[in-house]
C-alpha cells in the first residue's frame, strides 16, 4: 500500500511489480482502514498512530531519516522498518552545495531584495581554499565532501567512527570544536536522534565564528535559539537551512526576516531521478518480505 | 592615479610600489583635473570623456571587460589600455556556478519568498549528467567548464576558435544552435562587442527550450526582450543574470518580478582575493610603461 501523499510516478512504478496488490488510499484515515482490513505493507514517509494495527508487518519509508516513526513500538510489534537510505543522497548533496555557494556569493540576499528592486553588491568570497567541515559522513555527507573537494576546498569530515573512513580528512566527534575553529563553513548532514540533538550549540557556533552554516540534515541538530542569536549579532556570517527545528518553519520565527539567512522548505530530497531508485529499493525489500533475500536499509 | 570608486586596499597596495606618485582623487571631476595637470596613468574601471586629455598615456582597467572605454579614440591618441583579464576569473566562475545551482535547486525562488513566509517546495533536479553549454571559453568560461566538469555535468564549450581549445568538447559559433538544442542549461561568459550583441536571441532561446540560462558575461549578449518573453511564457525554466542590458537593472524591468529569475547586481567579480592580483598586474604594466618589459593584457 502506497501512502497517497507522494506522486512522482512511484505508484506507476510499483503497479508494474508482479505479485503485489497496490492500494493508493487518499488520506491517513483510508490508510488506517486499509491496514485494518487487508494491507500488510506501508510505503510512506509519514506516520500516524492509526497505522499501528496488527496487520502491519513492514513499513518501507521513502525518506532517508526515520525519526518520524515509533522505532521502539515497531520493534515490540515485530514490524520491519526499512529506509530509503541513499536514494536521496545525490539530490541532497547538490542542494547542500547550492546553499553553500548561494551563501558565500550573496545570492540569497540578492534574490530576497528583487521585489524591492535592490541593486547593491554584497561581500562575496572565492570558494577554492576555503575550509569546510562536513558534519556526518554517511551517504549524503560523503557526497557533499566529494563535491566540495572537486571545487578545491579543504574538507574536514566529522563522523562518529572516523576510523571507518577511508576518504580524506575525517575526525571524530571529540574534535568537533577543533573542526569548527578551522572552518570557514560547516555543512551539517546528520540525522535526528538523542546523540545529535543540539550538537551545534553556542560553543560550536562561537568556534565557527565569522563563517557560514548550512543544514541539510535535521533541524534538531542545531540549537536554533543559539543560531538566531549568532546571526542577529552577526557573530556568524550567514546560515542556509533546508531543515528547521519545527517544520514548516513557524511564521513567527526570526529566521524568515534575517538578510543573512536562506530557508528552503525541506526540499533537498527533491529530484527528477528519485522514482526508479525508490522502486528498486521497494522491489528488493519485497523479495526480503517474501523471505527470498536480504533486507536493504533495515532499521527495525 | 587611482580612480576613487574602488577601495578594497588597492590604494594601499599601490602606495607601496616604488617610483610612482599615487593620487586618489575623490570624484570624476578631480580625476579630470589631475589628468589635466600632472597624472599620466589612470587605474579605473570607469570612463568619462573628461578623462581624454593630452597628458593621458596609459589606462589600467581593473575590469576584465573594456567595453566602457572608447577604444578607437584611445588608439588614435596613442593611449595604451590594459585590462585586468584573469584577476576576476575565479570569482566570476564561482558566481556562475552558484547561480546555476541556485536555479536548478529552486533557491532563488525560496529566498524571494522568505519575507512572505512561503514554505512551498519547487521542482528541482540533480546536477550530475546535465548538459551545460558554456558560451565563451576565455579565462572565465574555461574555469566555469572546469567546475561543471568536476560536478559530473556534460560540458559543451562554444568559442570563436574551437581549434585553439585543448580541453573537452568545444565547438565553434556555427554550432551554437545545435549546442542550445543539446543543453539543459547555458552559461554565458562572453564580453560585449559588435560580434556578440544579442547573440542569444529568440532562435537560441527556442532551441534551449525547457532549460536554464545564466549570464555572467555582458548583458548585451542576450536579447533581453526575447528572454523576458521566454520566461513569462515559461518556454524557458529560469534565468540567473549577474549582468543586464542596462545596469543597474531599471526599476520598470519585468525581470525583477519574475519568480523564475535571479538577478545579482553585477557582482560576480567581488572577491576577498582580488587586490594582490590587481596590484601584480599594475606592477608588471608599470614596468612596461617605463619601457622595461612587455605589457600584460594590452587591449589598445
Amino acid at each position: 500500500m502506497l501512502h497517497p501523499i507522494h506522486g512522482d510516478g512511484l505508484d506507476t512504478a510499483l503497479a508494474r511489480v508482479d505479485g503485489i496488490e497496490l492500494l493508493t488510499p487518499s488520506d491517513d484515515e483510508e490508510v488506517g482502514d486499509a491496514l485494518e482490513s487487508v494491507a500488510q505493507v506501508l510505503v510512506t514517509f509519514r506516520w500516524d498512530d492509526r497505522f499501528m494495527v496488527p496487520n502491519l508487518r513492514w513499513i518501507q519509508s521513502i525518506s532517508t531519516g526515520v525519526d518520524q516513526f515509533p522505532l521502539d513500538e515497531l520493534a515490540r510489534h515485530r514490524v520491519v522498518l526499512t529506509s530509503a537510505l541513499g536514494a536521496h543522497a545525490p539530490a541532497v548533496a547538490d542542494h547542500a552545495l547550492a546553499l553553500f555557494l548561494a551563501l558565500v556569493r550573496g545570492i540569497g540576499r540578492a534574490a530576497r531584495g528583487a521585489p524591492a528592486r535592490r541593486w547593491v553588491p554584497s561581500p562575496a568570497v572565492e570558494v577554492a581554499g576555503l575550509t569546510v567541515v562536513v558534519l556526518g559522513m554517511g551517504e549524503i555527507g560523503r557526497r557533499i565532501a566529494e563535491r566540495l573537494g572537486a571545487l578545491s576546498t579543504d574538507v574536514i569530515g566529522v563522523r562518529l567512527h572516523p576510523d571507518r573512513s577511508t576518504d580524506g580528512h575525517v575526525v571524530g566527534p571529540d574534535r568537533l570544536l577543533w573542526a569548527c575553529r578551522q572552518a570557514d563553513a560547516m555543512i551539517c548532514a546528520l540525522p535526528a536522534g538523542a546523540d545529535t540533538e543540539k550538537l551545534i550549540g553556542p560553543a560550536e557556533l562561537a568556534a565557527l565564528g565569522k563563517g557560514w552554516l548550512v543544514n541539510v540534515g535535521r533541524g534538531s541538530v542545531v540549537d536554533e535559539e543559539a543560531l538566531v542569536s549568532a546571526l542577529v549579532e552577526k557573530r556568524l556570517l550567514g546560515a542556509a537551512l533546508d531543515v528547521t527545528t519545527v517544520e514548516p518553519l513557524p511564521l513567527e520565527s526570526p529566521l524568515w526576516d534575517l538578510e543573512n539567512v536562506i530557508v528552503t522548505p525541506h526540499m533537498g530530497w527533491v529530484s527528477d531521478r528519485l522514482t526508479p531508485r525508490l522502486a528498486a529499493i521497494v522491489e528488493q525489500n519485497l523479495t526480503a518480505f517474501r523471505g527470498e533475500g536480504p533486507w536493504l536499509n533495515r532499521v527495525v
